[in-house]
């Protein structure tokens, strides 16, 4: 969920870096004596979309009158139905009023939209409002769950996969006692991890439908995550920022599976699903049963990072999240998820035209095209100098993406119908 | 900035609380083999918030007919300005239309908003809106600067001081390896620190306009500060979060201090200066002057935390956080603090009329009565008792608060009078 633009400001660092370790200009320029935190070192230099924004700017000076297209960043487009922004507009107008002024909500969030996602989402499946923890977005939740199990666990997780969990991990410093567990999940194998040679990790990072791949889990797959979990007293946790994508009958939420308010997490977002990627809103779950190795729940945990980390996440944005689980709301919020899954449509339709193996589209926004003998970064600059389309390389979603491409369906109508024309001619 | 009403989840616990490890039910509740974070351990168990709320309940139940006026949290109360409201309408409403449908900003914050900060607040100090970084609010950024700095600092604290320094401090594990240092702050001494006797930190936490004792540190106290952390290359993080109620020549920011740029990073908000305790919006400095002892960058290091463990402030806050910063907007929140200052007025001549000495309520929202070898939670309960008027313990905010209660000036007027009345009765 990192923005292309972010690296807007990392490339004005240059400037600052240049002017670093000049011998010559040691005398003037006073260092504190405060060491670097040594976990911020093992981070790989630049983001991801640091790069992608580089290679685009590139691509303008090169081609100052090309129409580039992006099917890169993960960002929504569509306009938000009319009655969540009508929520939110309301809610800002009653603050300039003395009855409808409100300070601090709870930090866990507003109990209306606790028990909105519990009531709607967990439809069910005997959750209590307080089981829900209401955030700005699933990668400030990311972040808060790992500084709440501190440095000394071992985690697991998918290749290809969001590359924010290991990125937390490692600022943590998790990985100084033990590297990440990469659990390779290819086509061939239906995009699960072959478990029995899975070493045992404190926790297992699982993203489904997952970012890139697409893939939705299905019910078998869970069922075996969950068992193997419970059998090695992992804590599994589970991202289903996409799960809204998901239309076919593939479990929308960990916590369809037997067995799993024992041994896991589910963190969620309403960034896809109802176009708050700018808004930020997100939460978590997690359910009472859940409990460390000496008894102690991990809900309690989670609550004293939250009051003392965080402080709520805004009150316009949870009056949104309300509109959005009312029945006109999610009728709203369908209209704009057909657009995407039109968009996805085309898209794998394009590639399989060519002759190319693709996955995902289906039960989420991406589609996760396989290039075979192609390394990523080359699929990546031959589409872009060809056809002035930005795609994302596979290859940085871990060592299983080598290969493959990621395209995003989250666009506007004409430009991916324009997009998948030049992709069309090119593989012609 | 704690919420009182954290405590209604925190109290549903007690229920989860009774069902574990009662040895009967250890065959039916599973555990996972994940050990609890040590660093959580060390946490006290509840919130100083929590505790008040209890005695608030209890004083309910007590006296089911009294009219409780709180003195307490530090909520603001008067609604926002208009034109900030309506900025953050025009914000929301445009979401719903295909022209004005924003995403993804940048993690960072909006250009416009960081370069409002930087030439409006940072007048004339030098700064390029790139050191500028939005937040969520001052506590995400306390919580994301101790995650930047690792476990691997140590740190110190005025005492006197607001705790989530501490706490974030235990949660990252540096208590592990040395102990906060405590540096007393006590009215005789102006409310600053004897540095002569203060062992170097790494990092020295500085909120000025101090909560609770809402001194605001002069010129020639945070010349000393910088000089200190220069002489011993520490860094300050300096807590504003209270400087737009300075009235005096104090500075409002640490960066009026020649040298501070090579030391010190300034954490702020818009919670109490213009009422977005609920809507959350915040910011940090980081000058590129200031560098770890290998000379590298603290603000790369945050930048990558931004990115990483957080994905921007809301779109819509940081709307209203712009409108906040016309001249419009700073004439309409001055009206706001206006009304603060009045109630803290009445509050200081209220305890000053009784024979005690109070501190602060000039620069800051908060006023810190003395009551003489009396325990800070004795009074608390007598006041409570006897006016039905909550106050918070001064004990609970460092070993110096004993024998201070801390008053809070966010309130409706009418409440601050009704609770000044039944003050003075009381002590009359």
């Amino acid at each position: 969920m990192q923005n292309m633009m972010q690296s807007q400001s990392s490339m004005a660092w240059k400037g600052f870096h240049a002017s670093i370790a000049a011998p010559q200009h040691q005398n003037i320029v006073k260092y504190t004596k405060v060491e670097r935190n040594g976990n911020m070192e093992m981070l790989r230099n630049g983001y991801l979309f640091t790069e992608i924004f580089k290679k685009q700017m590139e691509h303008m000076e090169k081609y100052p009158d090309a129409k580039i297209i992006s099917l890169g960043i993960g960002d929504t487009t569509p306009p938000m139905p009319r009655l969540v922004t009508t929520a939110m507009q309301e809610y800002s107008n009653a603050l300039s009023t003395i009855e409808g002024y409100r300070g601090y909500g709870l930090e866990q969030g507003n109990m209306p939209l606790r028990k909105a996602i519990a009531g709607n989402i967990y439809k069910n499946m005997g959750f209590n409002e307080s089981e829900v923890f209401i955030s700005d977005g699933a990668q400030g939740d990311i972040a808060r769950i790992q500084l709440m199990f501190g440095s000394n666990i071992s985690i697991a997780v998918q290749d290809p996969t969001f590359q924010a969990y290991v990125d937390t991990s490692m600022i943590m410093g998790q990985t100084r006692k033990q590297a990440v567990e990469y659990m390779r999940c290819s086509p061939e194998k239906s995009f699960f991890p072959e478990l029995a040679g899975v070493p045992r990790t404190d926790v297992i990072f699982f993203c489904s439908p997952n970012n890139p791949t697409g893939h939705a889990a299905s019910r078998r797959q869970l069922e075996d995550l969950v068992s193997f979990a419970t059998n090695n007293g992992s804590i599994i946790v589970y991202d289903t920022a996409y799960s809204f994508f998901i239309s076919d009958d593939s479990p929308k939420s960990i916590f369809e599976i037997p067995g799993s308010k024992q041994v896991a997490i589910e963190i969620s977002s309403f960034s896809k699903f109802a176009g708050f990627t700018g808004v930020r809103l997100g939460w978590t779950v997690i359910p009472k049963e859940l409990r460390y190795s000496n008894g102690y729940q991990v809900i309690k945990d989670f609550d004293r990072i939250m009051c003392t980390c965080f402080n709520g996440a805004s009150s316009i944005a949870q009056a949104g999240g309300l509109a959005c689980l009312t029945p006109e709301g999610l009728q709203g919020i369908r209209g704009v998820m057909d657009v995407y899954k039109e968009n996805a449509r085309s898209l794998v339709e394009t590639f399989s035209s060519i002759g190319l193996k693709v996955y995902g589209g289906v039960n989420s926004p991406y589609a996760w095209v396989h290039f075979p003998g192609c390394k990523s970064w080359d699929v990546f600059n031959e589409i872009l100098e060809k056809t002035h389309v930005l795609t994302i390389p596979g290859c940085e979603f871990g060592p299983s993406g080598e290969g493959f491409i990621r395209v995003s369906s989250f666009g506007k109508r004409d430009q991916i119908l324009e997009a998948c024309k030049r992709l069309k001619r090119l593989f012609a």
